[in-house]
């Protein structure tokens, strides 16, 4: 059936989508969400039908995503024709039934989401599945192959390629900004691609662009790692399995994370990496609570690396506590650049060094954290730091004073004595947030306590950093109520852990970050 | 934050949507899918966010959903602010990961799809969520009075109200237009709210209104039962459990159906009925595939009815062919009209006196099946549907041949000798379908054998109506290529029932018909 084009002149998220009318939809036996091709001239495009009440007969309003692939302007006769459900959806389906998929299904599931034939409903469904039914390894490994196929990979012509990774859920963890230096001043390549925040103060894209550009090409990366061997780039851009950030925008809003290897490891292969140190942190607090959880989800890192040529060791790391002491993209970089001029916390050099080490030792060098506490320790790592700010475009010279942070600040005081026994990280992480992180670069929390140490009456427990009074106040209100330190003389002492429903139980922020 | 309007002047399907620039969303910590408060004047609105990168800076796109709920203006200005997630979301994760929930958790749920504060995203997950993890008797219950107490009810102020549903599946099935005149005419009042075909070839409303408006009010509805004890109306314009149609926006797509049960039993109690035959058809190609099965349903339906006051008696129909004879709106008003003025096919004969009886036996009457037989055959049940026609506003005196019917026919022709050993059910609604039902009244398939009877080679096997000779060629191929018609001797001599992947397997049509 022919219809006239009406430009809408607004995108749709990406999302290939017409509109029409009640009456011709109708006629056409066609029902919201259902595809349809559209032809013009030589151009076809299949899109995703919004059926509107009150949109003019007979006309196709058409949104920016579908303009581009047809190059047709309002006015024009277009030729609509009901398109064929696409098979990928049957394998949708299938799990939703509980079958497991083939690798060859599940390859076209993950090819029609990145050229979106697929509805967010049914995304939305397939992620639900997933999460539901799981995934066993055979699908992994379908899944991270298919996500980076249906992307671009880098290859830097150098062998071998080091990688760091870590599943987050800690704030206040810089390492990555250690890590790269110190491994790259070893004479090694690590190509570092990181994400920015999602549910988190801070990403590693986040705090490195408080130094220097993070917004790289592919061309651009390629000429950093040439020049210094190693980059801290922002990967968002760089197209490397787009299918995961396709899952990530129904992930989130359904707070489930089903993808978490195929998305950390495919995007691990797509920069052709050949070792990679995965960090695992655990703990109250973090993402993984115990070390039995831990080990079973080192085990299919290391399998899946295994099945996609990648070798992987994993690090179990203390995550009970932020790591240092900010946290925040501006306080985050100005300790990380503090602790390699030398000055920094112990927790955050023994995690950077014991990562470094692990990828040392991995390629062969004895004693892996020893050298990695060498190159710290001599300023090389700094100076290798410093070449990379240069090379992606940042001030070489940048010393910690020059960052700047939020001006709006207050101290929050501790109203009884003892030891700090518990930091939760959640909700430091929250504060941090209601401040203004990460969006506001120079908002976030300083910590000036951590577990263990000593507290009397009135001492400040830890800092917040704003860029308005109003972030603040609402910084200042979130933290009196979520106390996110426990302060006794003895821990288990204090015998109530929570009340309900007296105290109305929150719910757990959702932490997506990978 | 202040933006200024910018109105699209497009729905977005009943949605609350507004588009927002990408830099602003950031800035205020915004993504995609996350829900804003958006106030003008005194009037605020709840509304989902389009994040789009080509979108004017500091405006905000509003579609007709959000202008017609705060009455804004283009260029006016408006505040918006990041908006709580909705309580339901986290009741819908909880049914993600298996938690049975609570009434109070349902209803909160239902609410807030019926308000539209869920996304797509979010239904999509929280159906696939309920298919995979299934609803127990207590959840069913809750969502049925949810969903009634999120719509309108109807109350006639008459008792006891009997009403008839049927789960659908089987094409041809006509019986509510006998059993609604049957009932009525014996004094009983049997107010039958039906819906259109969704995926079938004709809804209950499709077929009725080929004889009069069924697009009524509550009051015309009210009225026309005040005058006649009965009424045949279009139920979906009646706001009768609406959560229903938002839930099956979403089931459709993803083919699956977890809300049958609740669904069937809200729109039932929506209308007070007391008494309620439910039709399940069993067999090969129907619904429901055996009686062990229909068992299964039956209990939890007169179970679910117990709950909700309802007194339920399941009748397990043969489901394996066509009711009668015509399958198509039109073709069907034909058939039925016919055999309420005399002349039907046997089948549909017993299927109606059979449920009408059932009906009849509830509410004390003995030997219900013969009381029925006698109000069909003495033409009360006619002049009943006449009367009902006419205070519907439609010609009280129509004849069959009064009804159009396609003008584009085509004769399938046996290809051999024997007799009809199975019909498709599902191929006969897809070749009607393809050949314009529902949406062309007139188009359809009209059998000329059934089950059993004898055919020698060259016999007309059906005959098909359309409107165009396209729609009618796309019929025949479909016909030829899925032969609804098993032709042998005797049965079970046919040995090879599919080869794959030589016939390569179709996907199965999905019936969402309630």
């Amino acid at each position: 059936m022919k219809f006239k084009v009406k430009l809408l002149g607004i995108e749709a998220g990406g999302k290939p989508i017409i509109v029409m009318d009640d009456e011709y939809a109708s006629l056409m036996g066609i029902h919201s969400s259902d595809r349809v091709e559209v032809t013009y001239k030589k151009e076809n495009a299949i899109a995703i039908v919004n059926v509107a009440a009150d949109f003019p007969k007979n006309t196709l309003g058409i949104y920016e995503e579908v303009r581009t692939k047809l190059k047709v302007q309002s006015g024009e006769e277009v030729e609509v024709r009901p398109a064929e459900r696409p098979e990928s959806l049957s394998y949708i389906r299938d799990k939703i039934l509980g079958r497991r998929l083939q690798g060859s299904e599940i390859k076209m599931i993950v090819m029609d989401v990145v050229e979106r034939r697929l509805s967010d409903v049914e995304l939305a469904s397939f992620v639900t599945a997933l999460h539901i039914r799981g995934t066993n390894m055979d699908e992994a490994e379908a899944l991270s192959r298919a996500m980076v196929d249906t992307g671009q990979t880098l290859d830097f012509g150098k062998a071998p390629v080091l990688d760091k990774h870590g599943i987050g859920g800690v704030p206040g963890d810089k390492a990555t900004l250690l890590v790269v230096p110190i491994v790259s001043a070893a004479g090694f390549t690590i190509p570092k691609t990181s994400s920015r925040a999602i549910t988190s103060p801070a990403g590693t894209a986040d705090r490195v662009e408080v130094l220097c550009p993070v917004d790289l090409t592919s061309e651009e990366i390629r000429a950093v790692v040439e020049k210094t061997n190693a980059c801290l780039a922002w990967g968002g851009a760089l197209d490397l399995a787009p299918a995961d950030d396709l899952f990530i925008q129904v992930e989130y809003p359904l707070s489930i994370d089903p993808l978490l290897l195929p998305s950390i490891m495919s995007k691990k292969k797509a920069i052709s990496a050949d070792y990679v140190v995965m960090d695992i942190p655990a703990g109250r607090g973090a993402k993984i609570k115990t070390i039995g959880e831990a080990h079973a989800l080192a085990r299919d890192f290391i399998e899946l690396g295994r099945r996609l040529d990648m070798q992987v060791h994993c690090a179990v790391t203390f995550g009970e506590q932020p790591i240092g002491y900010a946290i925040g993209p501006a306080l985050e970089a100005r300790e990380a650049l503090s602790t390699l001029m030398g000055e920094g916390p112990v927790d955050l050099i023994d995690k950077a060094t014991s990562l470094a080490g692990v990828l040392f030792e991995m390629v062969g060098i004895n004693n892996g954290k020893q050298k990695a506490n060498g190159l710290l320790k001599s300023g090389k790592a700094e100076k290798k730091l410093r070449e990379i700010i240069a090379a992606q475009g940042g001030d070489p010279s940048i010393k910690p004073d020059d960052i700047e942070m939020g001006d709006k600040t207050a101290k929050i005081i501790s109203e009884e004595g003892g030891r700090v026994q518990w930091i939760d990280n959640r909700a430091v992480a929250q504060i941090a947030r209601e401040a203004g992180a990460p969006k506001e670069k120079a908002a976030g929390v300083l910590l000036r306590r951590k577990l263990g140490d000593k507290v009397a009456k009135g001492d400040v427990l830890f800092e917040i950093y704003a860029k308005s009074s109003q972030k603040l106040d609402a910084a200042i209100s979130l933290a009196e109520s979520l106390k996110p330190m426990g302060i006794t003389e003895r821990f288990g002492e204090k015998m109530l852990m929570d009340r309900i429903p007296t105290k109305i139980p929150h719910e757990k922020p959702f932490i997506l970050e990978r």
